[in-house]
């Protein structure tokens, strides 16, 4: 590996994330708060940090396929270290592991807080909480369909010559990709807080919920979360962009130029959509028997829940930690499916699961009939004995980190159901789970350890586990 | 599918079952139990039927694949029904589903109860409970190692020719590898009803829990289980057995024919070992600085459980439910391990999780290495791709079906950890779980319908999915 190409890049990302500090203090300007200065001090620190890397570095405009792994995982906690120290100036917190966890929950958009009373907080800090999770969005579009395919050799899933179920490229050229997937990314972004503004959110908190919704982030400006509102507009607005963050960018891309029929062909589309209907009425009905006297009530709560968990932002407007358990067992399950490939929605994602299921099937088909000769599909395209293993190879290994560090996070004494949603919730980057960490608490009575392994969940999970663990074992092993 | 030859192999199997009932008749007269009279009634019931259905039916030398899964999938629920009789006729039960549950808990070598208070049972009825686990065990042993190999075509794990992991013949006819495996099987049970006899357990009772230990079931004739002996020599005895009953058979006629060797170079084996071993220490550790203030006691509780869970047996010397999370997590994640292929525990078995652990580091290092030829090897047995693909896609089916039989259980009002093992104990086949059905409790207090379920996740876990899946849905495709 060569070090200098990696902090090269290290460095251009760290004067990215100093640059766009400038938008905090430009509204501790407008708001007339004190706590500019902190992010004014942290930018010219990160900035400086970024030249000097970039000064003793050497810059590539070819970067080899592992540099890539060690760039995507250094470059999530680079971000994340640097992104935490406005919250230590600000005094939110005193200690630098709160801090790092609500950096790092920031920036892999999952949004578990640890912070009491967003109340206390000024709006320049808020707003930076909110724009981690929408710059972090940023990052996983071009991680997932600019970067990652052109650096990964065996790993099908991102492999841009493969007939993979995610990497679908629009464009040849990478840099116009990335460009056409943030315009569509802003232009979501643009349009949910000009529909909140008009309904009865205030302008600042419509930016800091649209942020949150357009990233799949969650971190909102209130304690109460959405439920703070208690307005059925506000919530129908974020429950439609909480769906639509969960969709494949490109889909969009594919219905401004006119292609409608490919996006009502889509399999994953399709499947995401019936699992959230499915989920919905489910959960209605179990929510109406047992919970509300009214049908509209138990509808109102369980699609707004089930469309903030699949889509993985991990908003709330009821405490969902007290549905009975047929309710909590089928977020719990969204909480590892997740959303599209292609979005910025965390956890297994909606097409290796569809695949999954196929590819399940299909094994069952030829225990009948051996002989027959039969090839996994998803829509027209066939899928390869390679990337379906890949996939059940991917399945295996997100089980197998969410068992490892759920059996850790009881080793510190968190009891079973709140550790295992914990987990699912970290490294499924949604946010809130149940128990100890219900949407009306916080993460902050973890021990240390605790949230150190869930930071770390949370960076699994958004670099899609092998990323992490390849720079991590790359070491390992020497030819 | 020819129904005439499915039936006639289900009369077959009646016929002996109901030859068995020959056992508790016995005893019923060495006792002087007045239950013997229920088990004649339904040896005469039961043999009729088997007869009858033979007579309607045709003998054949050659059965087809798909007639393999129905025989198999068909026997179990046949016996497990016709052996539900007698609890009916000795009023252990008013319900069917009652007894039909203890039933397939006992054929599966399960060991859940619905009975809440064994010391009320008659020897005659105690002895029929621990004999189906031990009749359930030979079925095993008989599906696993000799019938399933030959019928599945393309189910690779089972496939004769190929170098599957678990299959394993010591001799070429399949008649001789049952007796021989049989014969170590009987050899085993023996051994422990003698070394438990000359402890302080009575004889009948080290017959029962002889029984229950090699079949890896779990029926004590106690409604405390081991418990109740409160006797560090019997703890010792059966946890020894438990971890002995959860390995593969064939490797004790290899121990037997002086292979010492390849005993002790088996991976499973020594995976098995390092898992049990493994479990102690983080146990005893656990319950020493949260729960016992003696060592020895720490050790003494873990060890037994360790051993009870993994070889799915399912015995308690403890209330183990008020066990830290860190001790549960990791019990409850023993209960989706299980023991080895080949021996009569339950599971996703020890082989399939060390192959996907290997898999999952080749994937890893072909990231790495994209151009490095890379080869899975179990010990010096090279496993295909389509081998390793096979077991992903097991693993993936053991947890779609774990989830969805949980989320069904939930919906029943029972709640989340409760539902999770108790699915997870009796997809494993072990028994007990936690919450409701803790080892103190019973599975009495679930509905109807959850009864049902859970008899349903018994077979599946029995027959290891697939085998019954096929059975289902063979009449669904159609050429």
């Amino acid at each position: 590996m060569r070090l200098k190409i990696v902090f090269n890049t290290l460095g251009t990302l760290l004067i990215f994330t100093a640059l766009s500090m400038l938008i905090p203090i430009l509204a501790a300007i407008y708001y007339g708060e004190v706590d500019g200065v902190a992010f004014l001090v942290t930018m010219g620190f990160t900035f400086s940090a970024g030249k000097l890397l970039k000064s003793f570095t050497m810059e590539t405009k070819r970067i080899r396929h592992r540099e890539g792994f060690a760039i995507v995982t250094l470059g999530w906690l680079a971000v994340s270290i640097f992104g935490a120290i406005p919250f230590l100036l600000t005094d939110v917190f005193d200690s630098f592991i709160d801090a790092f966890f609500e950096s790092v929950s920031g920036f892999t958009t999952t949004g578990a807080t640890v912070i009491m009373s967003l109340e206390s907080l000024s709006n320049t800090v808020l707003l930076w909480r909110s724009l981690m999770h929408w710059l972090g969005g940023m990052g996983i579009i071009v991680m997932s369909i600019a970067i990652l395919p052109e650096l990964a050799g065996s790993m099908q899933l991102f492999k841009a010559e493969a007939p993979g179920p995610v990497h679908e490229r629009l464009k040849p050229r990478i840099k116009e990709t990335a460009k056409t997937l943030w315009g569509i990314y802003i232009l979501l972004t643009l349009l949910q807080i000009i529909l909140l503004s008009l309904s009865d959110m205030p302008f600042f908190e419509a930016i800091i919920h649209s942020f949150g919704t357009i990233s799949t982030g969650g971190f909102s400006s209130r304690t109460l979360s959405v439920k703070a509102y208690d307005s059925l507009l506000i919530e129908i607005i974020m429950a439609g962009f909480m769906f639509l963050a969960g969709v494949n960018l490109t889909l969009y891309y594919k219905l401004f130029t006119g292609n409608l029929k490919k996006v009502f062909k889509n399999r994953e589309l399709k499947f995401y959509t019936g699992l959230v209907l499915g989920a919905i009425v489910l959960i209605t009905l179990n929510l109406r028997l047992q919970v509300y006297k009214s049908l509209v009530e138990a509808f109102r709560y369980a699609a707004f829940q089930v469309t903030s968990i699949i889509s993985t932002a991990g908003f709330a407007t009821v405490d969902y930690d007290i549905w009975p358990p047929f309710s909590r067992g089928i977020l719990l399950v969204l909480m590892f499916i997740g959303g599209c490939a292609g979005s910025t929605a965390g956890g297994i994602k909606v097409v290796r699961v569809y695949a999954l299921m196929k590819k399940g099937f299909q094994e069952l088909y030829k225990l009948i009939y051996p002989r027959a000769v039969t090839s996994l599909k998803i829509g027209d395209r066939a899928i390869s004995n390679e990337v379906s293993t890949s996939i059940l190879g991917f399945f295996f290994m997100y089980i197998i980190v969410f068992v490892i560090s759920t059996i850790t996070l009881t080793f510190f004494g968190i009891d079973l159901i709140s550790s295992i949603s914990a987990v699912a919730a970290s490294l499924g980057n949604i946010g809130p789970g149940f128990g100890l960490i219900g949407p009306l608490n916080t993460y902050m009575p973890l021990p240390v350890t605790g949230k150190l392994l869930l930071s770390f969940c949370m960076i699994l999970g958004r670099l899609e586990i092998y990323t992490v663990l390849v720079f991590i074992f790359s070491g390992f092993w020497r030819k």
